[in-house]
């Protein structure tokens, strides 16, 4: 090295103190999505829907092709915000009025914007407060096919950087984004019949009943991969991917280890459920609001589960009906000595993620 | 959770006594290759032939494109039949009469239908008996290049769900499938030699001697990336990703841990054996019989040995010529104290796979 | 197995006193970008720069497509040449004059040529000798845009297989290979303005100063990922995948485990540079020398730093500048008791990777 340069530290993200009510963010980088990336997240976490696996199941219900499954979508657009949004949070409290759009396929590149709608204080602690904000994230933007792909709120729970700065408190209204999920006509022309042994046989629309909790049967043991699922989501959190920093101040991490990004477990939730609840859906309309209930660490095996809490018709749509559901996830975790009424003795279940959804799902009458 | 909502926990799978000779399963899914899953698969393995790594030396031999190696086809189709036939499995005991058909490309479908030819007791234990299965994978179907992939029998040991349940004891007769493996033509106006240099120069027809055994000299060691691998093939087998499930009931898994996907030693011995015996074969044209003789663990490191048995003509292709070979993979364990003529003193080997192949071989005299 | 075949253990690679200067590879294989290699390879090491990430934003700036970053290039090219050159190396010592020509996209295939320059013994190991080759990768050969995409040389220990075998020794001059980076036109017309939000705000040909030195904040821990990293990259050295040739023997491997492919870091310490130094670059014109310095190991985490060592014009070009930078990289290791200047007590910082480097970067006056 030559003689004592000067040395330059820039700090990544935003802090506490940075935001401030009706800023906007057009985040960097945008994303175009690949069949690498496309395989690496559909299918890791175990999705069933053909739409995603099956390009001419995709193709005769009038998608143009393999459909990226709506967690993938939010796995891509979401990470576009950690950097402004995120980078500096200890925790993402909330997901609020997530909506889905236009249908992403391979080759679709994904840009995002977030604008601030609130910023508080913590009642507890003053290093920290709540970042309320809206993001919409569009795919070719300037094409002919430009269009609105999902928005969405959070609430994230911020850093300050320096204890005594003044904070931009306040709240504003949300923009109302026009975001209604897109479904290919229903042409009965077509032979849907030929391909329903490719979906699950007991997931239509009219097998699902009001008041039953699905517990999914397969669990699926997280590993380190999700230091590399989350880079290559371009998540840059340090928490996820940092050892050395947590290893330096183990105290100030939760675990004193890496914690898995949450959207990993949102994914990996939505494809334990998908063989018995998202098999047969055209598409998830909504989810209406969501959290993580606890970490989620390299090892732990994640469960999921669906309450089935509402049925309704789509209005246009004879073919197709709204199922609401509530998915869980959940993990067991040791705990000798204990007996627990859902868990095995000496051990205790663990609710990590929960997630209010409506989907629009395929009817037996019309497709089987 | 709202109060009390009536839980519902779906089997997934069949048990012993759900099968019955004649019983045809068409498989749930279907799936298209991408290229993140070829590149996944094709190269983890250390496969060396260029027609799998090399778009122009595929094009200039007569295939569309980068082609999908045996292996990789037969990850793809043998993990759709999964869930339906060997989800409740405790072991896979035999592959038979594995065949090879249409090349499969990127981007191609590939389905699967499985017909249950042989449903039998086991002699020793009651919850146990066998399940022989033949099954079919087809590309594209409805598409103008429609076609079979490949075909294979199965026999695998299958729990019962209830011990007193009476079974649909039975042995029927095969289909005779039409599979044989498609081979571009010979042009005696290419230039074949300008390529050979991108193959092993020791690996054509005329090398092999009946009777050698070739010891080849690489080793993979395996993690617990087997999970991710296993997930991403749609092998939903819970006794390959999901470690709660074993930890609650260590004694009745194999080791207490988690096993490697008996696919993933099939395509990684293929792999280490490919520069010295499948660099310059066109294709695999039957897989006679083959087992796992051993389970394999995240950390073993896998070897491989491929016995010459044979060598004939290929009537009506000069320029190849069948070679037949016994493809052995094995692992080194530590046996404190002990000392074996076959491995380094404390330690044993141990035998996990092996493979009756043939190969179509192109001849040096033709291509080099 | 039948009865006592002949057993054949091919040896792959060289030795020492199998390389003669003037002595030319033309390596095996050849490999095509699918988009799975780009995205596994872009996207783990954290590259910022949306050329590589957005698809709408390369093509504005004049790019076919996705444009692959330079440090994928360089681990497919330099992976070529591993059997032929390094599979029986004990280190690389240096890399030198690595230069770019051609942009790299999906679907481009590669291939690489490689011709001995120097051999000599090892001063000090009579087993040991360094061997320094020059190496050019060219994409689509025989197609419409074949071109060199890149040429470097490099320096490597080299094992001797027969202490006693005479050497080689000699040196010869390089080949004058023609291999200058390409560069899209500027075009006035375009709106650019409309597109620099998505890369940093701070790393425009006017922001650096020459005497700093930039300290990445981002870490990254690398794990057992990095067998099946080294894997799809067709890099066959066993020091990288094979444990149990470690474990029969581990007094003669660096650490008695597995080491990173070289490659691994280098990328990595690009990537973790890239919002601060290479997010506005259209590429990296040379690398004119290159080590490693120290090994690394899965569980440890790479950190980068940047020193910008010059600015200068770039002729024919005022929209650009180029940016002499050097690149270290770094891990920070327990030394308990210990305490040092630049790293918290009972830690030590050890640098293991140096890269010069001259980047093409856009200025802010042009595009933003």
């Amino acid at each position: 090295m030559t003689d004592s340069p000067r040395v330059v530290r820039k700090l990544t993200g935003n802090f506490l103190e940075d935001f401030e009510p009706g800023q906007v963010f057009r985040h960097k980088g945008g994303k175009t999505v690949t069949e690498g990336l496309f395989t690496t997240f559909t299918e890791f976490a175990m999705t069933a829907n053909p739409l995603s696996k099956n390009q001419r199941y995709a193709r005769a219900h009038g998608f143009k092709g393999l459909l990226v499954p709506p967690g993938l979508s939010m796995l891509v657009a979401f990470s576009q915000t950690v950097e402004d949004v995120s980078e500096n949070a200890r925790a993402n409290l909330e997901y609020i009025d997530m909506r889905f759009g236009a249908p992403v396929y391979v080759g679709d590149t994904i840009e995002v914007e977030t604008k601030v709608i609130g910023v508080r204080p913590s009642s507890s602690r003053p290093n920290l407060g709540i970042v309320h904000v809206q993001s919409t994230a569009r795919k070719n933007i300037g094409g002919i096919d430009e269009s609105v792909v999902m928005t969405w709120q959070r609430k994230v729970q911020v850093y300050k950087h320096d204890d005594d700065a003044e904070l931009h408190a306040g709240e504003i209204a949300p923009d109302d984004v026009e975001c209604a999920l897109w479904l290919p006509e229903y042409e009965p022309g077509r032979d849907y019949k030929a391909l329903s042994h490719l979906s699950s046989p007991d997931s239509w629309f009219e097998d699902f009943e009001v008041g039953t909790l699905i517990e999914h049967s397969r669990g699926r043991t997280m590993t380190s991969e999700h230091i590399h699922l989350t880079a290559i989501l371009d998540n840059t959190s340090q928490v996820h991917c940092n050892q050395t920093m947590i290893d330096l101040n183990p105290k100030q991490y939760v675990g004193g280890q890496l914690i898995i990004f949450g959207g990993i477990p949102f994914v990996l939730c939505l494809g334990l459920s998908s063989p018995d609840v998202g098999d047969n859906a055209l598409g998830d309309i909504v989810y209406a609001t969501g959290r993580h209930t606890a970490p989620l660490f390299a090892g732990d095996t994640v469960f999921a589960a669906s309450e089935i809490l509402g049925k309704r018709d789509l209005p246009g749509r004879p073919d197709l009906g709204i199922v609401s559901s509530r998915l869980f996830g959940h993990k067991f975790e040791r705990d000798e000595g204990a007996s627990h009424e859902d868990a095995p003795p000496g051990w205790k279940k663990t609710k990590i993620f929960e997630l209010d959804r409506e989907s629009a799902v395929k009817r037996r009458s019309h497709y089987a």
